[in-house]
Parts: C-alpha cells; sequence; structure tokens
C-alpha cells in the first residue's frame, strides 16, 4: 500500500514494527484512566446520542449502569449463533442469571442485531458483510465510550472457506487483507477514497494460538484472511447467478490466494481489523472453516458436523475469556454468586417428573 | 465510467439511448418461453444447487412446485418489514389462506434472511449493504431459474435519507449512484475490479410514478439515489464513532449531491440495479426518507410517525402488483377464492367474546 492514499493516520507510531501493541494508546482514543475515548469530538457536544440500529439511547437508556462492567464484545453473523455463544459462555464462566430471569435481546426492537449480555461479555450478531459490520461496530465503539467500558476487547467469532486446509479447521486472522490483497479497508468518505490500515493485535492472535490444545480433535492454525464483498463471483465460486470464468481460472486464482499465505476467505475481516484499529481497541478474529475451497464450491456437510464445527471458534475464544477474567480476579466473583442449583443430576430428574406430568 | 473497466458486457444492446427496454431480453438471459435464464453454464450441470442463505436446495425441494407462479419479489432490510408487508399485500390483493394456516418464514432455518410468499408474491429481507443483498439476489436469481418463472419483477421498497426533501417523501429510483457518483457497481472478482452498469427500468419507473395519487398526503418523488457502503462516515454524518471533517464539509457534499440531481442516500440500490439489470430482470426502488440530511444527522421523529411512513412505499407498490395481475386476470383469480369471513364485524365480536371468556 502506497502511504498517499492514506488520508487517515492511525496510532501505529505506538506499535513497534512487529505490529505489536506497547498498550500505550493513542491519546486520542483513551482517557487516563484507560476508558474508550471516540475520536469524534461532536459526540459529547450531543444532547442524546441514538445507537439506532441497536436501539439503545444516550438519553434513553442509562449505558453506564447497562454496560460500564463489559470487557469482552464478541460478533459473529447470525442471531441464533450468538444467542448459542451466549448460553455457552454463561456455563464456561459460570454466570448465574438471578431466580426467574432469563436472557433477552437486547437490540430486539432494532429488528436487526441482536444483542445479548452474560456479565462482563456482550455476544451479539452483525450480519452478512462489510457495511452491516461497520454500522454495528460504529455504534459499539460509541457504546464503549458512553459504557465508560476500560480497555474491552472484541472478537469475531465467524464461519469462513478455507484454501487448502481440511473443513472444521479453527483460524485465527494475523492479518486481513481486501479482495486486492491489500491489508486495508477501503472507504469513500465526502466523495474521496480512504484508506485505514486493517491491522489486528498480535499478542492476541499468539495468545489465542497458544489456548488451542493438543487434546483439540482439530486443528488451531494462524494465516492471512481474505474478505470479500461477495459470496458468489467475490470469493470466485463457480455456482453464483452468474459465472463468467472457468474452473481452471478459478483454481489458478485460488492457488494464488494459497501461495500468499491466505488460508480462509470471508466477509468481514478488514473494516473488523481497520475500525478496531483506529479505535485503539484491541481485537481477533478467529473463524471455522466449512469446507476446503480447493476441492470445491458448496458446503456438503450434515447440519450436525457443521454444528459441532461452529462451537470450535467458541471454544478457543472461552478460554481466552476464561484467562483475563481468572487473571483480573473476575472469574472468581462471577463463579462465587451462589448457585440456586444444588445438584444438577436431581435438577434434571425434577425437570423430567414434571415434563412426564404434562 | 471509461469503458476500460467494464469488463462484463450487459443487454445494453436491446435497450435504446433512454435506456428504455424494449422488452427483447439478451438469450442469455431468457429461454424462448420468457423464463429466467442463468449467465452460468455450471448450474444446469450440477447434481443440486444449495441455497445456503434461503435454506433451500434444487434437490430437496421442489422449487418449481413451491415458486413457479411468483410474478413479484419484494426486498426490504429487516424481517419484520417484510413479515408486515406480506399480511398488507394479502389483503390489498385479496389472496386467502387456507382454514387453519398462517404465513410461515420459508428461509426461518437459514438464520439469515427471512422470506414470506403470498401467492404470486415474495416479501424477503436482505439486511443491510451491498453483500448482504448481493447473497440475496444471487440466490434469488438463481431461485426463480429453477423454478421456471417467467418475467419476474423485483423491487426493494426501503428506508432512506433525504437530501433536501421532507421526512416522509417517497423517491423512486432512476439513477443508482456509488460513493464517487458513478451507475456502477464495482466489485473484484479473481483479483481484478469488475464495474458493471447500475441501470434500473426506465418505463417501471414513470408507471410507478403514475401510481402516485394527488390524494397522498404526501409527496412522491423521483430521482437519483446514492449507495454508501457505511451509514455514518460514507453518508457525511458527523455522529459516527469518527468524524474528521466539519459540519461545513458535510453540508458542502451534500449540497454538491443535490446539485449532481441525488435526493436520497440508502446502502442497496448500485448492486440492486445492477445484478437484476444484468439477470435481465426488470426491477425498481421505492424508499421513503426518514429525515432530511440538510437538517441534520439524527432521526428524532416518533416511533408512530415513522411506522406511518414506512407504509408509504408499500402502498405504492401495492397499487403496481394489483395493476399487473388485474390486467393479467390474475387479481380476480385470488380474489374469487371464497373467504371463510362472511361478515367481518360480526367476525370481531366473534374475536372480542372469546377473549372476553379466557
Amino acid at each position: 500500500m502506497s502511504d498517499k492514499v492514506h488520508s487517515n493516520g492511525s496510532h501505529k507510531r505506538h506499535a513497534d514494527e512487529n505490529g505489536e501493541d506497547d498498550t500505550v494508546y493513542h491519546p486520542e482514543t483513551r482517557y487516563n484512566d484507560g476508558s474508550v475515548k471516540l475520536r469524534n469530538p461532536n459526540i459529547e457536544l450531543m444532547d442524546q446520542d441514538i445507537l439506532y440500529h441497536l436501539a439503545l439511547g444516550s438519553g434513553s437508556h442509562d449505558l453506564q449502569e447497562m454496560f460500564g462492567d463489559v470487557k469482552f464484545v464478541c460478533m459473529g453473523g447470525t442471531p441464533k449463533r450468538m444467542e448459542n455463544f451466549a448460553h455457552f459462555i454463561m456455563d464456561e464462566i459460570g454466570y448465574k442469571l438471578p431466580a426467574g430471569t432469563q436472557l433477552q435481546d437486547i437490540s430486539a426492537f432494532s429488528y436487526r442485531y441482536s444483542m445479548y449480555k452474560v456479565g462482563p461479555v456482550l455476544s451479539i450478531s452483525h450480519g452478512m458483510g462489510v457495511p452491516s459490520l461497520g454500522i454495528l461496530l460504529h455504534e459499539m465503539i460509541k457504546l464503549m465510550y458512553h459504557a465508560r467500558c476500560k480497555d474491552p476487547i472484541f472478537i469475531r467469532i465467524g464461519t469462513c472457506g478455507g484454501i487448502g486446509v481440511e473443513g472444521g479447521t479453527v483460524v485465527i486472522t494475523d492479518d486481513a487483507v481486501d479482495g486486492l490483497l491489500r491489508s486495508t479497508h477501503e472507504l469513500a468518505i465526502l466523495g474521496k477514497i480512504v484508506h485505514r490500515p486493517a491491522v489486528l493485535d498480535k499478542r492476541l492472535v499468539r495468545e489465542l494460538k497458544s489456548l488451542a490444545s493438543q487434546d483439540d480433535p482439530y486443528d488451531t492454525i494462524v494465516g492471512k484472511t481474505m474478505c470479500t464483498a461477495d459470496f458468489y463471483e467475490g470469493q470466485g465460486r463457480l455456482d453464483g447467478a452468474f459465472c463468467e470464468y472457468t474452473e481452471q481460472d478459478k483454481m489458478d486464482y485460488l492457488q494464488k490466494l494459497h501461495d500468499f499465505g491466505v488460508v480462509n476467505i470471508e466477509m468481514e475481516c478488514t473494516i473488523f481489523a481497520a475500525l478496531t484499529h483506529y479505535a485503539g481497541i484491541k481485537a481477533a478474529i478467529v473463524c471455522v472453516t466449512l469446507l476446503d475451497r480447493l476441492k470445491g464450491d458448496q458446503v456438503m456437510s450434515p447440519k450436525e458436523v457443521m454444528n459441532e464445527w461452529q462451537q470450535r471458534p467458541q471454544i478457543l475464544v472461552s478460554r481466552l475469556i476464561r484467562k483475563h477474567l481468572a487473571q483480573a480476579g473476575h472469574l472468581k466473583n462471577l463463579a462465587s454468586i451462589p448457585s440456586a442449583i444444588k445438584s444438577p443430576r436431581r435438577f434434571k430428574l425434577v425437570q423430567q417428573e414434571s415434563e412426564a406430568h404434562e
């Protein structure tokens, strides 16, 4: 990338050559107490800030009271997957809901994204593609600001096509590139093209990789991820509504990507890397491959296998969250809330008894 | 636009200078009987074609039996709005469901889009942004092919920001332009930038405009629509997570758009125009403005007002659908199915009685 097109700066000067973050944040992205600051002077002057697509507002909701304790913001494509993750992470960190309560979709009335909160973890659906995730990122970064969250970590948990790796492989992205293999997010602002560097936190990549277990019955790898604006032609598939290249053209292209170090393709990584980096927020992307594109275009694995695969990135991210919460002493606090269930076995029996009497 | 970047042709040679379609379709997009043909020779050679994001497949579903009668494919952002539209159009065209049935979300198990079918009308949510709509368009065009639909019309029913027009104004798009004011959809295919002309059907624009009534308590106008990849910086808003331009920069930009003839901004028009045009499918975009961007960035109208506004494009599209179905003699067929409700007044009374006894 030429620097000429980078009309926006970044806090690169605070990172060393390897992209290592030395945890000295750009003063434009952090207040002295570590809470998130916005690169937009207008917001604090506004009477109220409406986060339309989340169905939340700074005038209508006490955002600090609601979200001030958030440490991890996990995002993924569909509402269903992120609802599942919310329940999964609740078990994993031992978070207990008060009696007579259940998780609620905080953003249900936006009819756009679904958001679940499990103590310090948010689980949110971002839809498909760069623009949909971009809207969510703007509003989530603003939410972090309004809630005065300190050093939140954003993680995308996704699905993707693999290149030269078996279906079910977990990929931790260390470099996000666009359809022209540039590590950048391109956007027209006021009629001019602006590029923002798509940079992910290298330490977080290494930490996630270190949490993969040798006992895991699948591979967890680190590699380059390509972001496309389309699922069919944009990813060189032969099975879209249009296809004007041959199978050989496709294979040559996928081989070129493979040689460049691209191990998976999805539709959100560049904006996720670029906007979090620009906001000074540590971020990681963990996806599971649903197929090996070198072997075909259509996903053929049975539903049950796919569902099991989709849990794999969640398991890795859960290990990271548990480790961080334990280090901060938060996991103990969450777990020490007395459980209303004294014996899971007897609880199950009581449930079965009740059902039998229906 | 220079022709150099147009590596894809279009069926422009079948349209006159004014973009008028003379209803002679490109042989690559139509079979002799008028049914949709794909610009992809691979599909008919495939054992089965899975439309992943619709939870449908050519091997698992009898797509011709399910969708062969479809004449109108209506798409809009959220599942909720398109569910509402399905119920609205059911009343409008007098379509009756068999006793003991209700509308079902056909694509519920995709967890991505929602699809409702009301006789010859499909009502489908497309999410936010070009990539999300693009995936849906590929799969809807393929669905039209598998179902052997003849001359279907695609219509996007949306919300948008207005430029120099009052909130609640209905806009029929006659030209779709991108963030650099080009009437094109840009996409990287196999590592090369491809442009497809974003062309909408001029006759359909005029026909829709003619169906606006002088009695409508709001304006219905025709104009250029700009498509952006972002809701905040991409649309020159001052209230995103980032903002590095002044209010004056913004106003200068919006004024420039206004001078160019842009009356509204949304996030899907270029791909909608380009992919339907390339597939030889007649298409229209009808949006309602939620605010006048020359007067501010945040949408401030009450929920009830916004809900009423969102019905306005639906009313116009309903007039078009009724007219076409009536001309084809289909409306009479739909309406002639005997209704199980003999007296709506008494039906209501019975319902109220029953509720009182709950």
